[in-house]
C-alpha cells in the first residue's frame, strides 16, 4: 500500500502518515500539488494532506486540490502542533549562543516570543520547510545553529531537542484528510463521524446559501465549518466547501441532500469519515 | 494627507492608490501589519489594501488585520490584474533570447502559458514583489534580463513593455478598500453602495450562520461575499467577514443590524462605503 505525504521526512504531515498507518509505503512529495494529482492519477493508494491550522486557517492548495479534483475523504485526524528548539549534539550545552536560528517561516512566527525573550541576538533565516531547517544545522556541526521544528525533524537529523514546546498558542491544532478509493480504520480515539460537501454557490443567486443552511438547519445537522473559495473566473463566483456532524440516523443526512438536490445545486459529497485524534 | 498603500512603488496598490487619489502624499509600506498599524495608530490618514484576487481569493493578512484592528472602510476600488513582459531599452529587439525572468511567484504562475510558448528555455527567479524583479533587470542592462508585472513597474524603473497583458486568465481583478477615518469621494465610476460586516460565529453554537443568513434573506439584502478565518484561538471558533449589497431605503439595512443585534450576535459594522471602477 503506498501513502503520500506532504514532505520532506520529519514534516507534521509525515507525523500524521506515521500515525494512521502502522505498515504501509510512505512516500514524501514535494508539494500538495504534486501529491494530490499522484492519487488523482492512482500513483498512490492514499494521500495524507493538511487541511486546517488554528492559526493559519485553512491550507488554501489544499482545499482548492480538492476542489479541482473531487478525491474522497477517508479519514480525518487532529494532532496537536508543537514547536522544539534543536541543535546539533556539539552545541547542547551552550545552545543560548546560536547565530543562527532556521526554520519555516511559520513556525518562527509560533515561536517568536521564545526566540525574543532567549535568543534575541541570533540571526534568522526563513527556510522551504523545517525539515530543511533541521538539515541546515546538521549539515555544518561547526557553526552553532539552531532549527525549530517538530520533534520527528530532530530524530531524522540527529539533532538534540535542548527546548521543548516553544510555541506561543496552546492550543495550535493541524487537521489531516486521509485521501482515497476505499475507507481504512486508524487504531486511534474515535471522535466523531463528519462528511464534507462541495457546493458552487454564484453570489448573484441572492439567498442561495441562505436556503441551503435552512435545510441543514431544518434536519437539526450541525455543521462544523463552512468556508468560500474563488471559483478563479471572476470576482463573485465562489465554491463554498462545508464540514458537519453526520447525524446517528445517517437517512437524515440522505434526506437533506436529496432536498439539496431538489434545489438544484450542484454539490459533490466528498466523504463521510471517522475523525480521530492521537491517545 | 497621508495615504498609505502596500509598497514597493509600482504595485498594484500603488495604481489603486495613484487611481483613487489625485493629490496626497502617498507613502510606501513593506508589509500589511506594518500599513494596517500605522493606520490604526493614526501615523496616516488613510491606507489602500489588497482585499480579494479572482485567483488567488482573498488576501488573508488584511482579512485577519481588519479583524484584530477594525478600521473603517471608506471605499472600494476593483481594478484588472494585467501582466506586462518588461526589459531593458538595450535588449527590446531580441527579448527572446533572455535567459532569465524574475517576478513574484504569483505574476509567474498568471503568465506561466505565455512563459512555455515564447520563453521556455529562460530561468525563472522568484522575487518578493513584480518591481523588485524590474529593479533587478533595471541594475543588470549588461545581462539579457526580463520582469513581470504592472505598467507601472516598467514606468518606475525605465524598462520597455515589449508584450503586454500576457497574463492567462481574461477576467483577473483585484479589489482594494480604501481604510480611514472620514469617508473621501474618488473621481472614478460608481458602481454601488455596499457595507462590511464583522461576526463571531462560534460553530458550537448550531445555526448560527443561518439564523443571520435568515434576517439578511427576510429583508432581502443581497450578500456579495461571505468568508470564514478562524479567530486564532482554537479550532472551530471562527469570525465571518460579510459584504452586502446596501438597499436605496438604508432603514431596511439599519432594521436588518437592530434584529442581529437582538438575537446578540457580536458584530461590528466596519463600513458604509461606494465602491468604483476605473473609467
Amino acid at each position: 500500500m503506498d501513502i503520500g505525504y506532504l514532505g520532506p521526512k520529519g514534516s507534521f504531515t509525515h507525523s500524521a502518515a506515521c500515525s494512521y498507518f502502522s505498515s504501509g509505503n510512505l512516500i514524501s512529495y514535494a508539494s500538495l500539488v504534486q501529491l494530490i494529482d499522484a492519487r488523482m492519477n492512482k500513483q498512490i493508494d492514499y494521500a495524507m494532506v493538511p487541511v486546517e491550522n488554528t492559526i493559519e486557517g485553512s491550507v488554501l492548495p489544499t482545499i482548492d486540490g480538492i476542489y479541482q479534483t473531487l478525491p474522497t475523504i477517508q479519514g480525518e485526524l487532529v494532532l496537536p502542533i508543537a514547536q522544539q528548539l534543536m541543535v546539533h549534539k556539539n552545541h547542547q550545552d551552550h545552545w543560548q549562543k546560536a547565530t543562527l536560528i532556521c526554520s519555516h517561516p511559520q513556525a518562527l512566527a509560533q515561536s517568536q516570543v521564545f526566540i525574543r525573550d532567549h535568543m534575541p541576538h541570533a540571526e534568522i533565516e526563513q527556510m522551504a520547510s523545517t525539515t530543511l531547517g533541521a538539515k541546515k544545522v546538521a549539515d555544518q556541526p561547526e557553526e552553532i545553529y539552531a532549527a525549530i521544528g517538530p520533534k520527528m525533524a530532530a530524530k531524522e537529523y540527529d539533532l538534540v531537542i535542548v527546548e521543548e514546546n516553544i510555541q506561543s498558542v496552546a492550543n495550535n491544532e493541524t487537521r489531516f484528510w486521509l485521501l482515497g478509493d476505499e475507507p481504512i480504520a486508524a487504531d486511534l480515539i474515535f471522535v466523531q463521524q463528519k462528511a464534507t460537501l462541495i457546493v458552487d454557490l454564484p453570489m448573484d443567486r441572492p439567498g442561495a446559501l441562505y436556503h441551503l443552511l435552512e435545510i441543514f438547519a431544518k434536519a437539526k445537522i450541525n455543521l462544523t465549518k463552512i468556508e468560500s473559495r474563488p471559483q478563479k473566473t471572476r470576482l463573485g463566483d465562489y465554491f463554498f466547501i462545508i464540514d458537519l456532524e453526520v447525524p446517528e440516523d445517517v437517512s437524515i443526512l440522505e434526506s437533506a441532500l436529496k432536498q439539496l438536490d431538489g434545489q438544484s445545486f450542484p454539490f459533490n459529497l466528498i466523504g463521510n469519515y471517522p475523525t480521530y485524534r492521537k491517545p
